[in-house]
């Protein structure tokens, strides 16, 4: 039994938490990670991080939402892999804005949406801005973040020390991927199945239809070789450290080393 | 690893399952039962019945719907309590209507949908009938269906043996989801917390806002008195047992046993 | 002229009694009933005993809503029959809601939707939560109720003395509602075409797109024979005095037979 | 029994009619028409009028929409009164898009809208253009129409002969529509209140939130002096004539005095 | 660089403004206007007649809205023409609805819609509606406008000196728009193409799908024939002055004449 | 008059060009830029853009859409500032699709959306996949961009000749936008009021509600100094030639310099 996670707790734990602690609500998606990571890279690496960001700070994680906005094919290959299965931008938003305001109205003042899947982002955001829009206290506050603009330069550095770095978005079951899911479910890693396929041009545009001949076929949009449990604990545990600090100073945390 | 858990899988070893596998979508909630169960009793049992399911015919279970619509106070205790998180009913309609789309897209014709929440049947059909209607066709076929319209009489009659049964509707955190949890998650269950409490009449009514004074403190409808893990036991395989049977005509299963 | 009926009613009248007296709304459908029963069934029913109840407590009855959610083959027997007409839940959701804010604004406290169709009832409950979950007050206070909650089990005993009680759910164009509509509308029915025809088995789940074999091609679920107007008087009067019972109870009425 | 109205027919009959019939939908409104009409004015024109027209063309009606869309100050009096029961627009589309949707599902191949209600027009026609915007074919046919566009001049005169005629939008439960309840449905007009009030000058402009000093307080936009049965007949007999013969035109019919 | 368009306003000068003056947006539509008018028509004299009001009293011009509901063949061609951009219902409510709440929220007291595409006209009144109708104050105050009913019979009487004046509605791309385009942008004016076709009847029905004949081949519902400059300039500075009057006397302004 | 855009062609020319041209919808917002810029830079940069474009291939211009979705502290200052005007999401979805859905209707097969405001990306994208999702031809296509992908890294070290460039998030109201205005609409530009402001920090997440205090007052993300018309050509000319090599080699355009 997880003693922060609210699926395990029963009511009577979870409404002694909400005056004093942070809720965490992780975000995945169930889309495909090429032909070596499960299709729940995203909610898994969305879980584990939370879970880790709560060894830290007094938090309850909620439920993960395990289906996310329509993967793009610049940054996640796209709609026309099987497995990949994408919700409705105005589902997402209402999906997240009603399971916001059942936080709020539990009486969460913190509430911190972690997200694993860029594609996301806008409706995230937008859910929470329908809430809070209009609110003119500080308080309840909403922080939405993501693990890959919280990883440091340094680190970039020694994580991309034999392949080249072509930016987050084409990180999508490569390298970075590949090296968190190797250090947080290595069971779930076919290692022998590990492509060294990329996508030649940076996408500067979109197209619909999504085009079937831009991305490698195996749905990976840069290569994966080089991947390791190592280097994937080195981002894991920068997201964590900065994410935790970020918290700590945007809820007035004065000590969150102290988990309850 | 779970060989048959869609998120564990890679959208290879998905897309060559679609043709001649059974998808399962289990459906939970986050609502409270009782100061003795966790607030992801429904889910848990959705989850873990649909891998019994799983083990006698060859399928596919997709990540489980972790929210689902709101609590009643006549069958889950309504929305007062703190932990229940209610979905609105175009949420859930919209969620669900989008992934079926996406699994028929993907080629599915055999879909299950596996629920453990009363309250969401209405919307999960209604997901189901705004994709299908107008088909005119037998496949793509979907099936809905719960685990408590599927225990037989018999079994009632053991379950109940030392408390009376009084519906369905009314077991909500008591007797029969206790033994269930307690078989299927005894880790999860506080069984020092078990309550004796109960709703004095059924309700005949629906009223809004929801009563703050019918349902009892505790969020049980029932008592729990009696409940145990063989109970549990009784009920979870005469369910997953008729579902097999039921699945098995529904989408002419030759050979149920044969799991891939 | 019905003094009671709101479209008959001049705006000044109506205007008089939102301080006084109960709103009822009634609920309806238009559903095939057998090759014996009209399409409005439903509509009738519900318009009539609201009638009736009025008799009893000082209300103003709405104009009925003639149009209800999607018949389910298990409990109307679903979208393939010609004459039902089927709104989607969203749509009733907001006629529901737009109509009740309406009767909120004009200052009603007490207010009661009657519906005699069983697939409106998660989607009205929907409307009415969604107009009041947030309320922190008694009233306005809305109660939804049906008839076939609100018979009594001896009236039940007295009505299936020939042939047996399956369920309300197969009651559908079946004895009660035969027997009802004898008493009620009697110049509607059909009576030399009243069928003997039964659904074999009770259906424990639900199946998109409709099955075209499991509903009797009659339309009806159980037998109707052995309906009689007198048996239709025993539900009704049954039913409207328990309903009576709860709302003098649930809005506090001290004298339910002064009607106005 | 009324051999034509849906409601009262059994669904073999209503099903015989689809491919031969025109199927009416009559759309009325709940709301305020002065000290002397009732709040069913518009539902009830629209319904007796569409019955006069169904003794001369073969046609099914279907129950009638008793709620539309908001009451406007300008042509109905606006929000403000009392017992005026306004849909959103979004609804009203929606209910009468799903209401054709099935028909159409239903083999009707001629449907006819017969509106009562000035301010339903322009979202009973997003509802018909929604289904056929993309339809090449010329069947199946929507036709909408109201009774004041449908009145020949010369009529005009005639009922207008002791006071001014300021416009259809002014004739609120003025001289045209009380003339015409005092024909169809006499023993519900309060000839004893028959108010003398008017609208000062037409309104150009439209004002949100409405005015609460424009529209007399009767709720009258302009004077009901002079109304009389014979009035109405002549108004509901012309509006008739000239319905029949356009449907007769735009559904092809034949010998439009042969009904059924 | 014109000081009283908002999108060449800073937001220091905008946001200055929003406490004395009035906030004027314009709507249009992109919509055929024949083989002589330009497709922007109704866009470009909803903005040059909201600068020459601009010019009398105290405002600020919003961008003009330039996509408007669906045209419809009795008043505006209907949408089988090429360039005829419609938009659904709610979405011209939604966007017009989001627009003024943004208008709100910076603090305009005194917001004026002008409109010039008839068919606008429910759905910006309903989006209106939504903002407004349960504010009990008189202010915020939204007055929305047109041209065609702010000209005087006098002008009319001058204007149709040649030609017959049939209704504002038959006046699509015809005397009147053409007039006003040659006053307001003579050079968008093929005035060798202007043609001399009209629609034979005044629909008084609505047809769904469109009808493929009512129409002139043209786009022209009456004759644009005796147009002119002039005429044009007559139509104009009569609705200018009309409008000016009705928003000095609506938002109580003292001086119109003064403007910033 | 310009000969290619939709607003100043009859629908006759413009009916004519749609089987050989491309069609060019640009889309802007309504949003704050600085004390120095007017609150129309992104719609004038998309609409000025656009013609660059259109001078270099076949092409005709919608109308563009003026207002985009929500300001965000980080790429645009975000909400708190008066004279940003914000669309939902859901609207702007809805907005785009319908326009879209009336092009593809009038027969365009290739559609180019140009974008210059950050914030509307994921809504746009939106509203195209919801078209043309489950389209299995190539054509109709459309094409989505926007300028600041598709500025080469010479020209960013070039126009980032004196201060840094620190991301184009950070660019709103700042140098880039700044120059690009002083080379496309020099009037509007108050040259005195250029603001030498900056962001601290790039924020690595989303805070709701909205913070007061990260954004400079003058609502600018980073510095403007150094801005010139200079710079603003070579970005321009950048993003023009870019755009149209890629629309030539997406739509396959042989010869893009021949314009009709």
């Amino acid at each position: 039994m997880n003693k922060n996670r609210m699926e395990q707790m029963t009511w009577v734990e979870y409404e002694a938490s909400t005056t004093e602690k942070i809720l965490i609500l992780p975000v995945g998606s169930t889309e495909q990670h090429g032909p070596h990571l499960p299709l729940g890279v995203d909610t898994i690496i969305a879980t584990e991080i939370a879970s880790l960001v709560a060894e830290q700070i007094p938090a309850v994680i909620a439920p993960t939402l395990s289906y996310g906005y329509k993967s793009q094919p610049s940054s996640g290959g796209g709609p026309l892999f099987s497995g990949t299965i994408d919700l409705n931008g105005t589902t997402l938003i209402d999906l997240t804005r009603d399971i916001l305001d059942e936080f709020l109205e539990d009486g969460w003042k913190k509430i911190f949406i972690f997200n694993a899947h860029y594609e996301n982002e806008a409706f995230l955001a937008e859910a929470a801005d329908l809430l809070l829009r209009k609110q003119d206290t500080e308080y309840p506050k909403i922080i939405i973040a993501n693990w890959w603009d919280n990883v440091s330069p340094e680190i970039v550095s020694q994580v991309f020390n034999e392949v080249a770095f072509r930016g987050w978005a084409l990180e999508h079951a490569a390298l970075a991927e590949t090296s968190m899911m190797m250090y947080l479910a290595p069971e779930l890693v076919r290692e022998d199945l590990i492509p060294d396929d990329r996508i030649e041009n940076l996408l500067t545009i979109q197209q619909f239809p999504p085009s079937r001949t831009i991305v490698p076929a195996s749905g990976c949009l840069n290569t994966a070789r080089s991947s390791s449990s190592k280097k994937g604990q080195l981002l894991v545990e920068d997201a964590v450290n900065k994410i935790v600090t970020i918290l700590s100073e945007e809820f007035s945390l004065h000590s969150p080393v102290n988990v309850n």
